[in-house]
């Protein structure tokens, strides 16, 4: 059965181009390129290269750019370095519907003696400025607001949280993991500090991400050891990663405004034809400011897990659900219940994501499979 | 010019095996593990399978292994587990010639609250075990010992170091980067609480590494996020370097005794024409407890830089100085100053390191133009 991969938010498949790009990194030209002969030397030199690509993608300078494990570590070490730096304040200020690696950490300081504010999202899920600026305080050290939600795609207004955190002489890191490749990001001029990106959201391979410090940015390790990144990160480079990050920076700045128009077409025609099908479907999370690929839909009484598995075994459709299951029960996700999201609607609640790769032939028999088979679950219920 | 790569202690090879265990997670099969959908759950089949062929390599359960992105990582999460476990204890202890993973973290510690002694090496690489059983104390959190030396080859006698701490009930971890894959391994019954590794010293790619925790070891997550890794380490997997980690475990393990015989018999046969050849030439390290591929030789009198640029230029030979190369100071390596090694020594030393796809003719042909090259410089700065 062919697969129908409707889940780009949690992974994507890497870009042909990239994994060409990496391939003579994971065979002939394996030096290290910390050494000093000129085979290792070459793999540097490609490193210093993929840096530009990665910065050029964000307008940022390449010394800006410092290569990590993944988004969860660039969102740790944002956070930590901060908190190294200003030590004698207390405050970490992150929205309610921040990322795991974010709201876990921070779940952790808040018990060890920093003081976590969470800003709240209205139904739609737009963050509450009013209550945002209001918590910026003289003890806060670092404010950590996510470029746009993995669950419902919704964008928050970064740069002008930013600029008020700057004003307040407030660290700034935006979790940018769901962003970073799918829209425009121009850190020229930007009051943003630090943001975090992840490779594989965006057609390069897992285990590879990205930190942006600002020139100026104080900056503390968070792994140390050896020179690697001028001291920033150490550790052997994910050479072959780091070529591959630096390939899938420059396709999705070269194919953006297409890859844009083409996926919010895709999307928003799926999207469309669920919604009139099925009466009782509605789009969590405002349309207005919405990543162009991200399709959140809440099925009122129907139970998204058993959605998911019926349209994976009979039709090899991926998508993710709203809710966490675990161990049979059903709790709506810390997103859908920021946003007040009622329990009838969140339990039914699956993401659909969408990539470049997907085509309007598959994207339609899967919306035509969806409301099928979220029909019949209608019609069972109904007879019981 | 083909390469002679004699510097398998800085990377290796990506064995051919390895890379078409991962290439079809480089391209078909790119889900995310975390996923609910088979697409998903394929992905972490594969990885429990690594998880298991890793555990088997080093006899320990695959319950006991964390996926990590480098030793560097390995190495920190140790530490930093044991101090925050411990808090009420504040020294640790390592040997004077760590891998730069422990030893700039441990000098940021002392700089930080934390006494941390170094138990100092013998002019032949070997650890004072008196000094060590005398260094630990009630206040000591962790123990933190190599198994092997990076620049040396020197083994240390790891398990009767660990014997000794867990009398006394302190942590005791190892990295062993440059032991796994290499010589045998195995932790059953061992009283080693951590042990870290490194998949690209021994044929896995780089950015993929796996960290040890005995089971009924008490272990705090460095990365905090996602429910990767059972919650030990957060941030999506680096499935295919895991898969490919798998695989290079499997090949060390299948192969580990054919493996150490050729590779000793090489570097072996290598030392001893140089040996021969240069009369001003010494062995640094131990002969007796040595890895088989690590060859580290002092050429008195000679400009280890000067020599390896000439020999990598000139024939394509790749090997690793023994002196940290800054700026045109010549500095000796943290390892020789332990040991103690004149700086005339020290200068002029070069580490070669082996692997199994060295073959005798071009190490024949190493050695021949190394020993050439040598006496031409000699010739040359008698004439001067």
């Amino acid at each position: 059965m062919k697969t129908i991969y409707l889940d780009n938010n949690a992974t994507t498949q890497i870009a042909p181009e990239v994994l060409d790009a990496m391939l003579p990194y994971l065979t002939k030209f394996y030096g290290n390129p910390g050494s000093s002969h000129r085979f290792g030397s070459h793999v540097a030199k490609k490193i210093a290269y993929a840096r530009e690509q990665v910065a050029h993608l964000i307008g940022a300078h390449e010394d800006e750019i410092i290569f990590t494990s993944c988004g969860s570590e660039g969102d740790n070490t944002a956070i930590m370095s901060a908190l190294h730096i200003k030590k004698d304040k207390r405050q970490i200020v992150i929205s309610k519907v921040e990322h795991p690696a974010i709201r876990m950490l921070c779940n952790y300081l808040g018990n060890n003696g920093y003081t976590v504010t969470e800003i709240p999202v209205d139904t739609e899920g737009r963050l509450d400025m009013d209550m945002y600026e209001k918590s910026l305080t003289d003890d806060t050290v670092i404010v950590s607001i996510m470029w746009a939600n993995n669950e419902t795609g919704v964008i928050f207004p970064v740069e002008e949280a930013a600029c008020m955190a700057k004003e307040r002489g407030i660290y700034f890191h935006t979790d940018a993991v769901q962003a970073v490749g799918k829209i425009p990001i121009n850190l020229k001029d930007s009051s943003i500090d630090m943001l975090s990106l992840s490779g594989h959201k965006f057609h390069a391979p897992k285990g590879i991400g990205a930190l942006y410090v600002k020139r100026g940015t104080k900056y503390f390790p968070f792994l140390m050891g050896g020179h690697q990144e001028k001291g920033r990160r150490a550790g052997t480079e994910n050479c072959a990663g780091i070529i591959g990050l630096g390939m899938a920076c420059e396709l999705a700045d070269k194919n953006m405004t297409g890859n844009i128009k083409g996926i919010k077409k895709l999307r928003d025609r799926f999207e469309n034809r669920i919604l009139s099908d099925i009466q009782d479907s509605i789009i969590n999370g405002t349309k207005d400011m919405r990543l162009p690929n991200t399709s959140n839909i809440g099925f009122k009484g129907i139970d998204a897990g058993a959605l998911l598995s019926i349209i994976d075994e009979k039709y090899g459709i991926c998508a993710s659900a709203g809710a966490a299951c675990n161990a049979g029960s059903t709790e709506p996700s810390h997103v859908l219940s920021a946003m007040d999201v009622p329990y009838e609607i969140a339990k039914g609640t699956v993401r659909f994501s969408f990539s470049t790769y997907n085509t309007e032939k598959e994207t339609d028999f899967a919306s035509e499979k969806i409301s099928e088979t979220i029909k019949k679950i209608e019609t069972a219920v109904k007879q019981r």
